[in-house]
């Protein structure tokens, strides 16, 4: 014992996240295993494509295809962002030790970054306005494709710009800190986190640029029309 | 010595910052006191005010005094992102140390933040954000506004969505760690932290709301005489 030094110790590591000391003292294993948490998951999305459909189906308005595609990813959007990440932002303390099926899907994901398990500030108020602000308007974008509302592009513009601007925050962060709350096994890595929110770059960035060119091909439209009115 | 501890040991504490123990071994004095430094940056804002004034001044179409307040703003807020906080992004990990006019400022602000000298990761990346993405979309909103520019609207509503997030963000990740960053001092705490900030919350969320109004608007006209041309 004569060597030994008070910083040697090195408090016992009771978790399976990244960095090996994050402080997760109220973790507790998951009942369910990897497998049946992303099962739900696939069956909540299938079940948000389902209610889109059904909606698609009982719209007045015809709409492209194009536009059906986006009521689809809009009502999936708001569906995860209200309850899957809404539910992260009301039990972010105590999720690493909760037992839910949703604490379950937060655990799995938490392999790709611990961020969710520790209450990360950053993490928790992006999530929240993902889940309050986010959610709502990816339902009035649906509302207003469905209704053939010209709140429509306002909507798409400011969900999207939210999921992108949020995500960007989101990635940036973890990789400036060298990935340090992330499982380097690629599986956690490239599919959890790269991957996952790629889609949420990707996807928003181009109905970013769509209601972008749709809103000033209306707006020059509306300013002719309005210049004519007055001329005549 | 007998009951030392190596935990006792407490590094001097070289800076003004909060938290007394922030990891600023770098830091190193302004050499400009703090009316000097706001008298800079008064002046930087002035002189891009008159930019705007002149600007405005050669502007082809009659614009509204809102509009021009609109323009006068967004050179400003041009300005004071790309300059000020591209600076700031390109110099955070050296920031503390730097003699600069412009680290001077950074110093003074930073006693309500020092997450500002310490190179906070979400700091860091937001401010990148501002700079390069918020900064060129002001400009574009300007441009759009003196041109007469269908482009205006959805600049707007983008320049003014990414500063309210990014500043909610930037105060919410504060607050939820007790604004353990901010010295308590009520003038750093309600001028610098609260007041400067909330500047960039009240207008641009004024703004979102003018867009969105102007664009549902606008799309309604649109709406209205593509049906009518269909129609004839």
């Amino acid at each position: 014992m004569a060597d030994f030094q008070p910083q040697d110790v090195i408090p016992e590591v009771l978790h399976p996240y990244f960095p090996r000391d994050a402080a997760l003292s109220h973790y507790v294993a998951s009942k369910f295993n990897m497998s049946e948490s992303l099962t739900t998951l696939s069956a909540g999305v299938g079940l948000l494509a389902v209610i889109s459909i059904i909606l698609l189906a009982r719209a007045r308005t015809s709409l492209t295809g194009k536009d059906k595609l986006i009521v689809i990813w809009m009502i999936v959007c708001a569906g995860i962002h209200i309850v899957l990440e809404g539910y992260f932002s009301f039990n972010h303390a105590t999720l690493a030790g909760k037992q839910s099926m949703l604490a379950d899907l937060w655990r799995e994901y938490a392999h790709s970054d611990s961020r969710y398990l520790t209450s990360d500030p950053f993490t928790v108020i992006m999530e929240g306005i993902t889940a309050v602000f986010d959610g709502s308007f990816a339902i009035v974008t649906a509302y207003g494709i469905l209704a053939d509302s010209p709140i429509r592009y306002p909507a798409q513009l400011i969900t999207s710009l939210a999921q992108v601007y949020g995500d960007v925050l989101y990635m940036g962060t973890n990789c400036m800190e060298n990935y340090k709350h992330t499982n380097p096994h690629p599986y956690y890595f490239y599919f959890y986190f790269v991957t996952l929110n790629a889609i949420w770059i990707v996807i928003p960035t181009y109905l970013i640029v769509d209601a972008c060119k749709n809103i000033y091909r209306g707006m020059l439209i509306a300013q002719r029309a309005t210049t004519i009115k007055k001329s005549n």
